[in-house]
């Protein structure tokens, strides 16, 4: 059955709403209680229940990265590809503008000091890691990210369980990384936070489009020419 | 085959009481120890296994929210959904009595230092959080919440999944909103502890009818305007 | 396909073996780098891997509760009822023996002071609960695990993730229940440790059996006259 | 449908690849924020997910002594077994080198102090287990890891779930044994961290290649001689 391009995009737009509403959330509501690890489930699991909710609609990609991979891949016309970027983008802001309002009805919280979750690398990295740590740290776990989507979802693999291993495949994404940029590997969730602290995370943001979608690139050339048919 | 209409309301019955009992109990005897991410599991694999266990006979909605969004949606008659709540406020207040009764067998145990994992805002929120923040986040994820049930039991969606997509997007609400209301996005739920515990937990219950069902009746409208059929 | 006696047998006898290994030994090796939670992981994921691992041999109880409920409800005769018992509890003993050996690899351990990890109320509970508290959680934990089981084995519930539904139940089942008794739910996981450990763990002992028998004699009874057919 | 040997070959180092970058790496970047659970789960999501991306194409052994168990249990051919195994510790190294990267980027990070995650005992052992409390815990884990393996791959087991039960048992596996070695049941994971640390790393390295080939040979001749067929 056909789905209207129109409601695939408002699909990606939601999806990605949840996705930094649930993951970037989770670290600033709670991240002092759940520590990283929390947040990594968080993220993952925003992610695995999104499939099972707009993945027979939209694909879920909630992930420019994702989309342009796709594109590259072709499995996503260019049109379709501008569609869903746009919409992943609003979502996020959204996203992220639902946490700004909730987190100030906590009479503690000061954007400035407590952020949203943004990413960074520098001085905006967690623990310090440098920017050529971070930009390769998103290429490499963003091609990998994108080589289980594209395998989860071949002909070959086992039908539904997509989701759980694309999930889980952000969960231990998070586990890794979060000290390093925070963890992106995806250019929307960077942009949804960065818009409202500004500073760093949007001077830094750059780094969270170029690297993410250079790995989702790699990516599909690596599944197309390898592992596919 | 038709399943009897009070075989149905026990199963609610037994499903809910089983959400409080796991949910609000690893709170009540192991909050100490496991935090809120542990909490936080527990309540979704409540949810988890029981979708597996009594989804076949019921459907296993163990939250009226969920009863009422079902209802607005079309997919049960106004009769089950008052069966369907019935059961669930009284299994509630059953898991509730059960955890009391085990927690009088600590020593240290004081139900009014203590109490039973009750929901609130303002004073009654575990980090402060003020009442209309507490009312959005609950309108919000309860909303989240009813997308995934609508989109993992949709005909598209790969068969057998729903309870570990429903199950899991629980986890994840609690790992964002315990800080701000101890989450409910379940009317039963907020009810079951605050029989026992009244003073606030019983003054700001309201608000843990209101919100959910809000977002319950949103999320159905949502779907069924735009991603059903 | 016929599966002979002794063959499911022995597949019980390593199945409890793995269930006590890895429960019992996370909590040994690593309880004070993983935590309750940690510990509550490890002996659900041992029982869902075991699941897909023996379950099409022995149906993969590995708990005489489980056995004995089974029994009640027709689904097992007497007789390997009895076969499938002795292989559990041979297995437990054994698996609590490799646990014993290892930790004597570690300078620090000492069995008076660090135990194997056994059950037990009053004196013998992690955080004071008293017998009567350990008993009522005992019966009622048992009773909702084997819930699952029926519910999550049944005919009208998909194929394949009884798995995940009755692990994850146990995962969830830990979460609440360590504080009170350190949980079992499994006469046979009581008893490996309390071998070794004597005192206390063998004179409390009796409760987990007594405990996990009653709370799965009632589940057996409640499925089968309200929820089968 | 064939697929080619050097395909298949290149999945493996992929895969294997993935494991140490993901497991070794959440220990190296993240193991003071995560713990031993975190790391846990790190290690066996990189598996779970790494089944549902190359599973299809190479099996997705990602272990030496999965392919020699493999082997000996007659499903894989001597010679492919040489070319995984090649390939595996190729990617481990190349995993290894990645995390090395990525960690001077922390101006904090020191490898002499900080290592790769390498496995060991006595003075290399996490907690100070002797060397043959090591060997005895990786032979009877990466047996029972084997078996899992077995059991969830065979044809009596639902098809598609056997990625979970995989990934899940290398998560207990870890959440029991890394105070022990660090856990390895995977001669390759050892031998990654091991050529860039040296020293203790490189000398015990030996006991991770037999220990795991031990025990991945003695479930091939449990599971052949009693649970097949």
């Amino acid at each position: 059955m056909e789905v209207k391009a129109t409601t695939k995009y408002f699909a990606e737009f939601i999806g990605t709403m949840v996705l930094v509403l649930v993951g970037c959330g989770s670290a600033v509501f709670a991240g002092g209680h759940i520590g990283f690890m929390g947040v990594s489930f968080a993220f993952g699991l925003s992610v695995l229940t999104m499939v099972y909710t707009i993945g027979p609609i939209s694909g879920c990609h909630i992930n420019p990265a994702i989309s342009i991979s796709m594109t590259v891949a072709g499995k996503l016309s260019t049109q379709d590809a501008l569609g869903y970027i746009v919409s992943q983008c609003l979502g996020a802001a959204v996203g992220a503008g639902i946490i700004y309002f909730i987190a100030n009805g906590n009479p503690d919280y000061d954007i400035s000091a407590n952020g949203l979750a943004a990413n960074g690398y520098g001085t905006g990295s967690p623990d310090g890691y440098s920017m050529i740590a971070g930009l390769v740290a998103e290429i490499v776990f963003t091609a990998l990210f994108l080589l289980v989507i594209f395998g989860a979802t071949s002909e070959q693999a086992p039908e539904g369980f997509a989701g759980i291993a694309i999930g889980l495949a952000l969960v231990m994404i998070h586990l890794v990384t979060i000290p390093v940029t925070n963890t992106s590997v995806n250019p929307a969730r960077s942009l949804g936070p960065a818009l409202f602290v500004g500073g760093d995370a949007l001077s830094q943001l750059w780094l969270f489009w170029v690297g993410p979608i250079i790995g989702g690139i790699i990516a599909a050339i690596i599944w197309k020419s390898l592992f596919s048919k």
